[in-house]
């Protein structure tokens, strides 16, 4: 199987190894992922993005197949039971392809929205163990232990350290292609890194007993620019895109929306339109597989579309907006408004301007605190390793890692009704 | 208001002329196209083409800002009536935002399975004309006659050659932004052409009289080679996209699914799930717009999954294997298999074969002709302008366009069930 | 070894095999490559056009290893005998990294301008036989044959047909490499082609006799496109590039100040600053290649430099124009005045305005015609190859390429001095 | 005027504005800088990096074009007297295309070999005060005062600081077209950034006095990005090019050579081709003009290939190791060994072993300390301005300038002659 991606070029699945890949590729649950946006709700803001969990997944195995024969050509310095044999290899390019199929719609937005639901990682283990699944069936029909030892690592479990952290770690297959994917679909070239150079600065580091297999490494110095170009990478794909006062805005609106049905579902209301999987989520906080596996962006939208004449005022209200993209406003907190005691003032005054506005400030008043730390070595086990087998953490080595070490990028805003947005600037501030 | 693009970078629309586009943009009937894809079902064939006709509507228009700004470097040549005052200037940017308004889910599928129904460009007519619309509301705002001028220009009507050209032509800002967002989102590089040297190529050519406004024409000799990889461009595109047997063969299958719709409801059986435009168009050949406007990729894929579960075998096997991106296959007619009696012959061999395994021939196997003229000057105005004030054609200056000249492309094949492909492929075949 | 080109990305030469190249590359006769341009004078018309044979070398050797990796994925079709061998991919390495060696200063320009000199390609041959040299010291340190069969190679024969054509074909590495390479410095974008599709598309075609190696083939209908994109790449850098009127009058000049150094020492004068290999040539037509290997872009130019200040009024005015591009201009020639009578008439024109103006007919006036043909099958070993194991020409098959097969581009020029410019035009043009 | 660039596209100086950069073009001075590579000896590390100052001269105005477009778009806020006038543009269109016609051959390592050699900088301004030179002809042709103006400029005075800024400050013109240029032909991607959104969020800052025209200032948190991946952008330039071993060490040896040349010269030697300029900064500290304008890297090249022959030893032995490419080696220091103490030990092991080895230490041993500052804004003008009018310095709003303002990046190396390396290694290391 040849195919192109605009982000690797010719993604080609050809060898024995990849036999897997094509046959899973097939089954109704990846070809689900076709119809959930990568981003959720950001293509609002970046117009480009509508770019799906489908490419994404083909552009993660494809990394695989590329660091399995980055692998290959140094593996001889390891004993040969630590080496990636083809089960190995058959493992890890499953585990890479199937990483994400738990997602629901919106992706992330879906289970933070509905609190007590499952996560998608719970909804990825599930897929893979249901006897009831195509994927399990695919899987097993390879080897009947596969289903299991694919859950173990697409958790970032696996005997040979150094494969857990391909799948799951800082530097991770995942890693390796959202960035470059997001990057390209948003058009913010920031989001870039040396991919070519990544992997050809990987080796083994020191394992940690002598039984072990040993984690990744950087090759020396050399190696450096290549993971600062990939947390740099990071820290701005986080501050232009994840961030983004918009995305954010949307996300805070469908996830009112949905907590919105939920209250009346659990207040024993009829609402039109829910989608079999919501409710019961809603209800019980858990659904059956087959409802989950229905559900999808354009199902989802399809709700929101139809909420829009729900009974209920501000359901339909809040359907409205989001369907006609007449998002919330947001007001950023700096200096001391963005410390505890300043926010809680600055929400707190934009709840009363609601409240005399005659609207519910619950809902149509919010603050939303996004962070992310770019670069953390303190329980990282990748280290740059040098000639003379000496390891140092990265942030030992490099210039910049050093300065980015453990550092907290936050962005704290108010969000809000629009109608609400002049009195709330005045109120608050400059 | 600032948007970056993955195609074109950095989108500004901040001048004073530009805030029609503005205004444009938050209505609903553009916003809708965020819900329709550009190239239909292509993602099928190619997983990052899940671009909408919104991202495409935006650099359609940002082209026309490019272009209005190369003409007024160059207009001073032109009589003072015959220049782009910010009037003109407004109309062209306003049509080229919406001269896709009117499409469809799925783009051009749609209009081409329900074949009565009315064509996009007739829908786009009535978005612009029809006082309920808020296209309509924000265009008369500017200027009540808008409406109906740029329904108008973006028919390619214009008082103006080089301006209706500039919409609706050979090299128009629609073609000029597709190729580019096409090929950006596909990954197929042999889509791309230098825009920024075909627009510094453009200048005025000849008026054809006085009175007239002269066309564009292409700057001397200098300015071929933006026009010739501008044609091939186009011809790759359409040999490796447009005409892609996965993209066709899942296009004829949707067009079946909807053909199926139509023959049931005609018939009187009750199909669950049809939206009320696709009801009514089936039945009726058209639909009031209100339910035109609720149509989207999402709603027709809901529909399609509904139909999984239809009452009527056929309908629900075809929706079944959609849904599933089970495609059928295709089988390509070359020497004489393409030719008009062989064709015929080729099809009766496989419809026999469909017959005999019990499968409608009808609907189960297909003949599919897919053809473009890639470049003909015969009709086109525009003209290669020399020092001298001498024009000429560009197949007559080009060394590759005089080749070129109204050659015609065609893919021919057979569309059927893979079920049938051993015997198909077996009794056609080489 | 590691190096990172602006064309390739990360070039790693570091396997067993790969090591003839490192020791060549440390050769002085591949360092002075470092000081001859890739392009000769063209950087006077693209001022990013400074890069040189040396990184080109490289690149060439790049595309092999690439190319020789991708044999390796199929040559388990041919019998054993005709494989790939360790020994076969060094011979087809070190030819690639060596192809163009034995170019003089400015390149190709330095052989046609002085043109009883050996070619360039016999320059090559001396350097790879001829015991006193580097490169023949490295050759014969991994084999005491293979200097003379790299020689062979070179020239395009092999008892391999298939590696024969990778060296030396329309589609060998060394055109892989300078389209890519001229198209990125230039910055021509049109250059471009899909290298990673081309190289995917190949495999083996029929054997011409059962003891004969098979010659490469494109892979069904499939790979058309990367040869496609390949001639239209070509095509456009000959009309953008390789015959810019820039390029080829500043040529055309540099031609004229060598040929008259020549004709002043035939005629016995002393001439300051000749470099001994072009004083040898000059004289004898041949040069020992020691003094050959002093010659480069510095060299040659330096020796301009100082014939700026010569006796010989003549080639101390061409110099000073030279050096300072002060260029001669061009008039094309179109239509019947580019027919051989035309030519003639507008030749004899221009030399009789050069006459009238005290200036010497036939140094400042010339006629310069630029031809090439961008596709021929006709003679090309390269079919397209159908899973029927039917070959037909590329030609036959390729809508585009049947238009062009055997197609000739000309550009035909007069050449004069600029002082010259005003009366040619008025007395020729229309 | 249109060129080909392969940085920026296309580069089009046709505007009134313009011509003065088409008339500078044509001048021997302007015409020198494509025989100086722009990044000296790096080629011999990245084999594309052979672009020369003069690509980068016409890089540096064309971003001048660009500037002055957009602050024209801004500039109705200034009063009138401060605004961007024809003439004014003028002279920062001259100024950042003439801003480094002072380099010598091989660009800084020239003025630094010859240490009491006037700079580049002085250099420039007698270029342009010079009434013999071209260039101060066609300044004073279009203003007599102009050449005056312009060196003020160069030199980062004008009475407009956001224009003096523009040709010298922390984000100038001048560093804006090396910073993409050097990376396109070096290949290392990290060295991109956003040049059309740093323009794009241009704007002027606060005056410091109500007479004083204003600074520019970066357009709120918006444009942050902008500025940040610029500065990491030139951080990654001087981590993988700038300091790069085999640059430094290249240009070590280049500079040992010219010092030796100078020695033997002082000591009354005769030293075979050494260029008159070169000859009188050696021995005086300074050259007329004129020769200095005879210089370029061919002619420094070509001397350096005469000493290959010299009479003296080392001056021999020297230019043919850099002549062949056989530089020395390098060994970095780190910890301890890095801090002053341990660079003397380190430097007095490593002389001491060459003494041994019979070899001159104050030749073949040297220490070299590359540094710099990437960030720093505590005497940077550039603020970002909020829509209250408050500015604040970068490095007060930005994560990660604040992360990196005022850091040093810092690499201590010994240099040496290859055959000392094993003994070097081992007495020193690790």
């Amino acid at each position: 199987m040849i195919l192109r991606d605009p982000v690797h070029g010719l993604v080609s699945f050809e060898s024995d190894e990849d036999a897997i890949l094509v046959a899973l590729l097939d089954t109704p649950e990846l070809q689900r992922l076709r119809r959930i946006r990568q981003l959720g709700l950001t293509s609002l803001a970046y117009p480009g993005a509508d770019h799906t969990r489908f490419s994404h997944a083909i552009g993660a195995a494809f990394v695989m197949t590329r660091l399995v024969r980055r692998l290959r050509t140094i593996h001889d310095e390891l004993p040969f039971w630590q080496r990636l044999t083809s089960e190995r290899a058959r493992d890890a390019l499953a585990a890479a392809l199937l990483h994400d199929i738990g997602h629901g719609p919106f992706s992330h937005l879906f289970e933070d929205a509905l609190s007590d639901a499952p996560s998608h990682e719970e909804w990825t283990t599930r897929m893979l163990l249901d006897p009831g699944t195509s994927v399990h069936a695919v899987l097993s029909r390879f080897d009947s232990t596969l289903p299991a030892r694919v859950a173990e690592l697409v958790r970032g479990r696996h005997e040979l350290t150094y494969l857990a952290r391909a799948v799951s770690g800082a530097f991770d297959v995942d890693r390796c292609d959202y960035l470059l994917r997001d990057a390209h679909f948003t058009g913010v070239s920031y989001g870039s890194y040396d991919l070519d150079w990544l992997l050809r600065s990987l080796r083994f580091g020191l394992s940690r007993s002598p039984n072990e297999a040993p984690p990744l490494a950087i090759d020396g110095a050399k190696g450096l620019p290549a993971i600062e170009s990939f947390v740099l990478a990071r820290l701005f794909m986080f501050q232009q895109v994840y961030f983004h006062k918009s995305s954010r805005s949307s996300e805070w609106l469908l996830s009112k929306i949905l907590g919105r049905v939920r209250t009346l579902l659990l207040d024993g209301n009829r609402v039109p339109g829910v989608p079999a999987a919501v409710a019961a989520i809603a209800l019980e906080g858990d659904a059956p597989l087959g409802e989950y596996l229905e559900l999808d962006d354009g199902v989802l939208y399809g709700a929101v579309s139809a909420w829009r004449n729900a009974p209920d005022a501000i359901l339909a209200d809040l359907s409205r907006r989001l369907f006609a993209r007449q998002l919330f406003k947001t007001y950023e907190l700096y200096a001391e408004q963005s410390e505890p005691a300043g926010r809680v003032r600055a929400l707190e005054t934009a709840r009363e301007i609601a409240r005399n506005s005659g609207l519910d400030p619950e809902i149509y008043v919010g603050l939303d605190v996004a962070c992310d730390v770019p670069f953390d070595d303190s329980n990282e086990p990748l280290t740059v390793i040098f000639p003379n087998a000496v390891e140092r953490k990265p942030g030992d080595v490099s210039f910049l890692l050093r300065r980015l070490r453990g550092e907290r990028v936050e962005r704290i805003r108010l969000i809000f009704a629009p109608e609400l947005r002049d009195q709330i600037v005045q109120a608050l501030g400059q």
